[in-house]
């Protein structure tokens, strides 16, 4: 075993010496983990603490009411909005933070089947991907049930033959949550305009891993969390996306005193604003909000395409470190092989998942098992390096070559 | 003028002396300005720089995602909500804590909506609060809107007489933000039932600063903000209480997978989890949310029955202190005198209000302008004594005895 064993790991400091990216990793705290679980809870920024610290005792403690205006925590759902917007191939003006995932499907679902009927058009469907990550289904279904439609779930290859004349709205991940396999975006929206019907993306899991191209590619509305790729923090608040010319005739089912055009007005009719504030709420968590803010600094300098070479780069070797390491029909790959249907992450299939994620943890390889039987390791290509990726294939290939607990 | 002044001061200082709840102030940080804007952000707590310091940097940095059990962070939100029941009068198991009042009122109203029409009954109306903090009133519209009602603003005083049995559900405010008044809670809550309607309670304003006895009166549905009398920080995630006897049949607008019986079940279909959390929806914000649980420290020995108590004593002598100092005419109180009908905060209409507020605020003394032409006063118990009351209505006096600026 000594051999491909040092053959690999070789090729990996190589790999990591040919890095562009290899000096991002010192912009986050991390320590000898290998942490493949960014796609779960991105790691901490460095920039973090201090900031927020300054938002406690400064902005908060010190400013109090005042910092409202003088610390810019009334404008920053779009300020922040507006440092996403790159990242996800949008122009300024068309993201806003705030509220959960969740939240944000339901304002753009909604949203979606309303600028669909605006013609006058009795569409009466909400599809979406059957395999989507629970809560954008749940939701979907309160969206539908909400507005009149009919939910309509279905593989993500089948949409484009069950879209038709009734369908309102369509909800899409970019990418699995739990395969990892990276849907055709530009094709799929196509295929929903062609029909004259609103889609909705979400970026959950290919936002800060890959280009996305919302504006290119003529997205109208889409969501994603911050906590991942982005490494926001915790339950860090998520986004919206609404297409600038689409923004004036967006009817939110949230329509809260953040999205007013005179907030302050304290007016009793409601008037929405312009842009993309439309899809602001309530008072916005500050806290959550400005730590999302400095782990955005990560990204200076940084560009999506060279991550996305550097994600490619780091599944293909991790596939092919694991083909070295573990015995065969030990386990089963579940992400495509083609890049193009490829997000940053790799699954894998594995009878015993729970307990085998449990020893790599143990050894230090830190990814996530997702029920029933997915091993998920994600790359975040800004503090991922070769190396971790041979260490984490070594130890899974320790682990799968042990006597199974029962 | 020398008289009233030191015959006012003396008796602050007797009151301050006496004032069984001034210990507390030690647990806030703050400077020698009398911060009466507690109403719409409260004070910094003193433990909570550290205490998000620690997470932040241990829990997030270190030890990453495994803080979701580790930590804490994914039962929180029934956590910290059961420590907020106390203080609105609910055992616990009835509150959650996350997304914001306006996310809240949605899930509540159209909650309650659908909990009216359970019986089969053809109800078609909203009721709510015409003089409401309007993103009561905006969300109030939406949620008619999605469950077919229609809404019917009218004055809090009024309701008892439009009440009938097409009223689905009213959305009612505790205190009135602009105005001061308390609304009585008990009488309004029976009406509402007595017609077979399901009510809701705004209590941004008067949780943390007098008793709202929520399972006694039999509330069925109550939201609020905790960074008011709860000094939870800015934009610090609301709550939901929803009655234990209802709770079965809650049926929310916003079914996200953090509400479901096996979150982690990954399931396609939706099954509500049983009691409080299923007022829960995504992935709640970990770094607002534990602030807010610090913040909810300064409570520890702390009635609501001694800070309402302390409340009433502060509104009182802020107006005999305003009615000494103030030239006749200048003012008019707009806040009720009547104990029963009045919250924690006192409401001047003056002309020249926006001008008034930024002088006082210039003098180290900071209420806010509610537009057009309100003065608003907050009195937190907790930090607030009489000293600072006397000195308030003081720099008030000398600011009206100016010459006014064009």
């Amino acid at each position: 075993m000594s051999e491909p064993v040092s053959e690999l790991a070789f090729k990996a400091r190589e790999l990591d010496a040919g890095d562009e990216l290899a000096g991002v990793r010192s912009r986050f705290v991390l320590d000898d983990v290998v942490y493949l679980d960014g796609n779960s809870l991105g790691a901490l920024p460095a920039g973090v603490p201090e900031r927020v610290d300054d938002v406690v005792r400064r902005q908060w403690g010190e400013l109090r009411i005042r910092s409202w205006e003088e610390s810019g925590w009334w404008t920053a759902p779009e300020r922040i909005g507006d440092r996403i917007a790159p990242l996800v191939g949008a122009a300024a003006g068309q993201v806003v933070v705030g509220d959960s995932t969740s939240v944000n499907v339901l304002k753009a679902l909604v949203g979606a089947v309303r600028l669909a009927r605006l013609d006058g058009s009795v569409r009466d469907e909400i599809v979406a991907d059957a395999t989507t990550f629970p809560t954008d289904g749940y939701i979907a279904e309160s969206a539908a049930r909400l507005t009149g439609c009919t939910l309509r779930p279905v593989a993500p290859e089948r949409v484009p033959q069950v879209l038709g004349g009734r369908t309102a709205a369509v909800l899409l991940n970019h990418v699995d949550y739990r395969s990892g396999r990276l849907h055709d975006l530009p094709a799929l929206t196509d295929a929903v305009h062609a029909v004259g019907a609103v889609v909705v993306w979400d970026l959950c899991h290919s936002a800060g891993a890959l280009p996305v191209g919302l504006d290119e590619h003529g997205v109208d509305l889409a969501v994603g969390c911050t906590y991942k790729y982005l490494n926001g923090g915790p339950g860090s608040p998520a986004y919206l996306y609404v297409r600038r010319e689409i923004q004036d005739r967006f009817d939110s089912p949230l329509p809260g005193w953040n999205s007013h055009a005179e907030p302050f007005g304290m007016r009793p009719d409601y008037e929405p604003a312009a842009g993309a504030l439309r899809g602001r709420v309530g008072t916005p968590d500050i806290l959550s909000m400005l730590a999302l803010e400095a782990a955005l600094d990560v990204w200076d300098g940084v560009s999506i395409e060279a991550v996305r070479a550097k994600s490619l780069a780091l599944t293909d070797f991790f596939v092919q470190c694991v083909a070295a390491r573990v015995p065969q029909g030990r386990l089963e790959l579940v992400t495509p092989v083609a890049h193009r249907e490829r997000g940053s992450q790799i699954a894998l299939r594995c009878e015993d998942a729970g307990e085998v994620m449990k020893r790599l943890i143990e050894r230090g390889v830190v990814g996530d098992f997702r029920h029933p039987d997915v091993l998920r390791f994600g790359f975040t290509p800004l503090y991922v390096g070769f190396g971790d990726v041979e260490r984490a294939a070594r130890v899974l290939g320790e682990v799968l070559a042990e006597p199974r607990r029962t």
